[in-house]
């Protein structure tokens, strides 16, 4: 096995991808569907094989969580490829059309971007979600997914593949890779024109090691640390409602809040009382002066709390003075994924929303709704916080890209 | 002088500069165009140091030529700069508006990307080009030309950043890089979260250079080896107009003609008349066999001319026997740039267009239209051969990016 090899098949399969109508695709994402349901025995088998392995060498509950499959989970993992098969095809649409003076007719049109890396940890289900979306936007995917669950990722691949093999297309498309040393990770992140992105998903870490190292383009995030911002004019049972929604229903994700920021002239109104709600919901306080002034139970809060992404019950708290001073903190400390502001005033909704450059900033919404479900992309392959190509959630068209088609009658230029 | 420190404080001048309005960015432009009319005398003086020491150094008359100066060419590039301040203003537009079911309006609306590297050859006049739209689209950017042109690059910086004080605006928003050793170079294209893109202009060799070692993001092109395919269908007189506009009319820039490829059907009506033609243009005819067969002038072509781009009068020639077999050679030898089939069959014309990954793709239409300006956009930054972000030639749009915006009224997930 030898991944320029393994990528270069991947490529070449990718034309014929590329090829298929947006019917043909959706019926291979249905007949993957059907072929995932079918092998539901041989996967729980090798999701066993993997739970096993994973206890042997004391992995924690968290992640055989993540990793555990059941009929259920299954079932899930087949109505995700089944959905995406619903979703609008991107390929072909024409973004742009003008006639220039010269009579030439200038299209811009999108087409696939070739051939997308998935690096990736535990959850099996990436497997099959990453080659349905990358597949229905047309292109090959190359799935690197994490040791502790190879076999039910080859499970999994094993039955997509299957399902590529009864349409007449090459198995390649979908590529598994099996050999999960480093060397080759870094040869796969390398392989610059062979592979046209790469989305590294799960620990900081690994995203760090793939930026690092790559030469193909990567598309990453690194944390979330999302900040609400209480205005002095916000509505404070509305702000203590997405406060509680952004911090407690599901501390674990990327979009859950970290941060609370509160005007110093609603301070004494709101802070007190959502500390109450927080605390009975189980999360730790962690404030500067002004906010232990209010609420003693909250400890001290270092710098440090101020750019973590938490990730548990835990959230950092500060008092300022204004909505200047909560975007000069969002802007020091946060990492360009989810803010929010709580107001009723206009003006600083707008003050907020264009002093951020954040992938995602909202007035008066749960940070939990930054999903490419939620926003409306049908499906997420993954979450930017660059700006290039793509920011924020992704969804089909961010794994694809335009060319220019120019349709003439002779036109010359000199 | 410590690179990182200056990247840092562009990046801070950004921030003023993306809020300023349209009005005032193109107020600031107008400014600019006029201070570098002011200092034409102090430019020119400078630019003949730098024609002096490139003379001694023995610089080639090409680089000489790119390299001069004189009265016209500072006025062109004031026009240039006044041209920009003309154009629409990307920032702001909204590129997709939907209200969820659950009354969420979710928006992306265009923002400027940050700060953006420019490292270029020879041109000074990419100095006033890059920074114009760089500005106009609401970024900062950093200018990184030869050491050839460092006293005419100095000047016109320095009249750029006059216009900026004078409006009460940062000069950090355009920085000239001073120190060109390799070092200070390398330490730039690292700045991966200060910096937010590179694009590298100029020879292949200083493109690969970046590209290899970059951690931020790059936008290149490394060559354009552009192809007419003279289909059977193909209007003979139609397709040598393109012919000789695409290879002889400036032979020195990416988007000439570097390879023909004619179907066989045609070769013996079209190639013969073609050939005549394009030697009394001086140009050098490099075939395989059965093109030599109808043009005995045409030298033997090496399987290596097939992927050179010549940037001289040399075209290399080959007869196939199809379509496919044209997308085939195209596939395996271009560079993603542009190409250009000549027929009038309409079927043809779409598997051409379709069969190709090709940044831009013609009908019927010289490849010399490839370029920003010629397809609409008002202006080119430069020009992408890799698909992320930006495919073929590059405008404002795509110096930009877009952020979401969600407004809701209390709206949470749980």
């Amino acid at each position: 096995m030898n991944i320029e090899n393994d990528a270069r098949a991947c490529r070449a399969a990718t034309r014929q991808i590329a090829a298929l109508t947006s019917e043909g695709k959706n019926a291979l994402l249905q007949s993957m569907a059907d072929a995932l349901r079918a092998d539901a025995a041989k996967i729980l088998e090798a999701n066993a094989t993997d739970i096993r392995n994973a206890q042997a060498r004391g992995i924690g509950a968290a992640m055989l969580d993540r990793l555990r499959l059941d009929d259920a989970r299954i079932e899930g993992i087949a109505d995700a490829v089944r959905h995406v098969a619903g979703l609008p095809d991107p390929v072909g649409q024409v973004t742009r059309r003008e006639t220039r003076p010269n009579g030439l007719v200038v299209e811009r049109v999108r087409m696939p971007l070739g051939v997308i890396a998935m690096i990736y940890e535990a959850r099996p289900n990436v497997t099959a979600d990453a080659a349905a979306l990358c597949l229905k936007a047309g292109n090959g995917v190359i799935l690197r997914g994490g040791s502790e669950a190879i076999e039910s990722n080859r499970a999994i691949a094993a039955a997509l593949q299957r399902a590529l093999e009864a349409a007449g297309l090459p198995r390649a498309a979908v590529t598994l890779v099996e050999d999960l040393g480093r060397e080759t990770m870094l040869a796969l992140i390398r392989l610059d024109g062979i592979v046209d992105l790469v989305i590294p998903r799960g620990g900081e870490g690994l995203i760090r090691f793939v930026a690092e190292h790559a030469r193909v383009p990567v598309i990453k995030h690194y944390k979330g640390v999302c900040h609400l911002y209480v205005d002095a004019a916000a509505d404070p049972v509305l702000a203590r409602r997405l406060l509680i929604d952004g911090k407690t229903t599901r501390p674990s994700v990327c979009n859950a809040l970290e941060t609370l920021l509160v005007h110093a002239d609603i301070a004494e109104r709101f802070l007190p009382d959502a500390a109450a709600a927080l605390i009975e919901c189980g999360v730790e306080l962690r404030g500067d002066q002004r906010t232990r002034a209010l609420v003693p139970q909250a400890k001290a809060a270092s710098e440090a709390d101020y750019a973590e992404e938490f990730l548990d019950l835990i959230l950092a708290i500060r008092v300022v003075d204004d909505v200047d001073a909560a975007l000069e903190h969002i802007r020091r400390h946060g990492s360009d994924h989810t803010e929010v502001v709580a107001t009723e005033d206009d003006a600083v909704a707008r003050r907020f929303v264009q002093g951020l450059r954040s992938a995602v900033v909202m007035v008066n919404a749960s940070s939990r709704f930054s999903d490419g479900g939620e926003l409306g992309l049908g499906a997420e392959i993954g979450i930017s916080t660059t700006p290039l190509h793509a920011y924020g959630p992704m969804g089909l068209k961010e794994i694809t890209t335009t060319k220019w088609v120019v349709v003439g009658d002779g036109q010359i230029r000199s």
